[in-house]
């Protein structure tokens, strides 16, 4: 029997809830399929951090390496600033394991009413890839003057050739794959000087690799208008760290599917694990009330599948949670209309496995 | 008889097709309320680039200095690199001139249908309110290793004291004038390291100045998404110009109004012209037929109006273009469904008025 080890990282707030129901998935798809999850739990959190001043132990990273992949809940709880939390946990999960894909889907689903009109399933269907390590998330920078009228504060973003060359190849890679031809890329070359005026060019050089694929590019103000407008033109949509973060939510908020959205951080030769976790944080305003949707969770665990090389079981998995939702009949948490628990949901999903 | 010296520059493709409209209206909105409208025309362009290297002449800003207003058309042309447009004509504008608030209506308006479902008229109104002389915006940083493998593009962004509190001053005093005691920030402190937590500081030590104000902070990514599922919760937003720039294109690309939304570059002291724009770019692919829509132009002008101190002028021409739009037989241009031309739209507002 096949086996895999996992690392579990619920984190904070409904991270805790929702990830019981991601492993009670995996076993019962696991079981489907003869393969094996093996789960070890790590409590590091927001806790951690009011207990012990670090979100992590100082070999925090060592002992998540030797997993074949990493699933996360969320991160982030009132009362430690997010900077602090963020690149205390999950930043440098990100850098370290040279994660530098954050691949996330826009799916209108069947059951889901999105805020915009006219759409049917089926008619937005596209990727974001992110550029996940490096660009406008840095630590690069500081202040002058603190306190003084004339403060000021720096803040710089690294563009690197590997690093932007890297993820635009992915892109066109999974645009290849998926048989989508069409590959997008998210620029603001006409404000913003130095950078994206690069990203264009290394857009232009790799797009060069690829002639049987077509290519646009738009500047984020209008591409977050187009989103909106006609998300039914994408394909693969290829963005920096900020930029990429950027659409990842607007596309699930014009789908209506941000309390279901998924997420893989990759690193594609597999050197590192990577990282699956939901797109939604914490939610301290519904935490501990049983009733967060689990979704989100279960498909990043599909995603998970699909990285491991079982393809076939993940995308039992999403059709599984397609069909939940289409069952007019079957359990909704109170964030898509109905008074199920959290549980009950993930129930649903794994009988439907 | 009040007079006004306008600065008009068209710039290129549709500017110079929506400009001659926005002055048709002018002229008749002037004699009804008895001021008169000098205009003085500069056509630099991405042509002048073309044919001497620059977009403008090296004198260009101080003879645009002596005018009372700039209205603009649209910068940026194919074949001049947007970046070298823009920050050879728009952007030493708005610096120069210390145009450091960008003010967006985003508003649902009667006979337009937006892309977002459920949604009437008045449920949508907000403004956004962006810095527009700083931070992320710059030209600060640069390449090592031009051509290598090393290749590296850092790109810093500046966050003064002094810009960062100044917009922000101005957010609340607009939402106070306004009657609308709600202002949004724009942040993304989770992940970008120095600037963000800066600007969250500041938010929080402006709104404390401003104690009848209830205030929240949303990070850009989960605000954008945000825009598109609860729009009508929002009554003044501030952001970086970065943030700002998306943010005010996104809003009108939710209330369906970005063909149609207009903008002003605001020096607020008056010790500088401010300059007015619609948010619509020179729309390389119609530009030449004579269908553009010139309401962004028009509203433009409205705002100018009502910076001059011409408030109920400007309201008048908002009510006009409102009355045009909401009559199914007035004229439309082509993005509005119908077959007029950007003068029969032009000519029907400034009857309206
Ligand atoms: C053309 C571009 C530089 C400009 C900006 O980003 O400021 C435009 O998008 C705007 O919003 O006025
Ligand atoms: C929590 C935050 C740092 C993170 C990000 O911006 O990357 C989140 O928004 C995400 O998209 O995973």
């Amino acid at each position: 029997m096949q086996e895999y080890e996992l690392a579990v990282l619920p984190g904070d707030g409904i991270g805790n809830e929702v990830m019981p129901e991601a492993l009670r998935v995996l076993d019962v798809v696991g079981a489907k399929y003869g393969v094996r999850f093996g789960y070890r739990h790590f409590d590091w959190s927001c806790e951690t951090y009011k207990s012990t001043g670090a979100m992590m132990p100082p070999d925090g990273l060592a002992r998540l390496r030797d997993h074949d992949a990493i699933l996360l809940g969320a991160v982030g709880w009132p009362g430690v600033p997010d900077h602090i939390s963020l690149w205390g946990l999950l930043l440098p999960i990100r850098r370290e394991f040279d994660q530098y894909v954050n691949l996330r889907p826009v799916r209108l689903l069947p059951g889901v009413t999105p805020p915009v009109r006219d759409k049917q399933p089926g008619d937005i269907d596209f990727w974001v890839v992110r550029e996940n390590t490096e660009g406008e998330y840095s630590q690069l920078g500081g202040r002058q003057g603190e306190g003084t009228p004339t403060e000021m504060v720096l803040q710089t973003a690294a563009f690197t050739r590997r690093g932007t060359d890297r993820i635009m190849r992915y892109a066109f890679e999974l645009a290849r794959e998926l048989g989508k031809p069409h590959v997008t890329s998210a620029t603001k070359s006409n404000g913003i000087y130095h950078s994206m005026p690069y990203w264009d060019e290394r857009f232009a050089a790799i797009a060069a690799e690829y002639p049987e694929i077509t290519v646009d590019q738009d500047h984020i103000d209008i591409l977050c208008a187009r989103f909106v407008m006609s998300p039914e033109r994408f394909d693969v949509v290829v963005a920096s760290n900020l930029f990429g973060d950027i659409l990842s939510d607007l596309g699930p908020g014009v789908t209506g599917t941000i309390g279901v959205a998924p997420s893989g951080n990759i690193n594609p030769e597999r050197t590192y694990p990577s990282t699956f976790e939901p797109v939604h944080g914490s939610a301290p305003d519904i935490a501990g009330k049983g009733i967060a949707n689990p979704i989100g969770q279960i498909w990043s665990a599909a995603m998970m599948l699909d990285h491991l090389g079982l393809a076939e079981a993940g995308a039992d998995v999403v059709a599984a949670i397609e069909r939940v939702l289409a069952d007019a009949s079957a359990p909704r948490t109170p964030d898509l209309g109905g008074k199920a628990t959290t549980e009950d949901l993930g129930r649903a999903i794994a009988e439907a496995v």
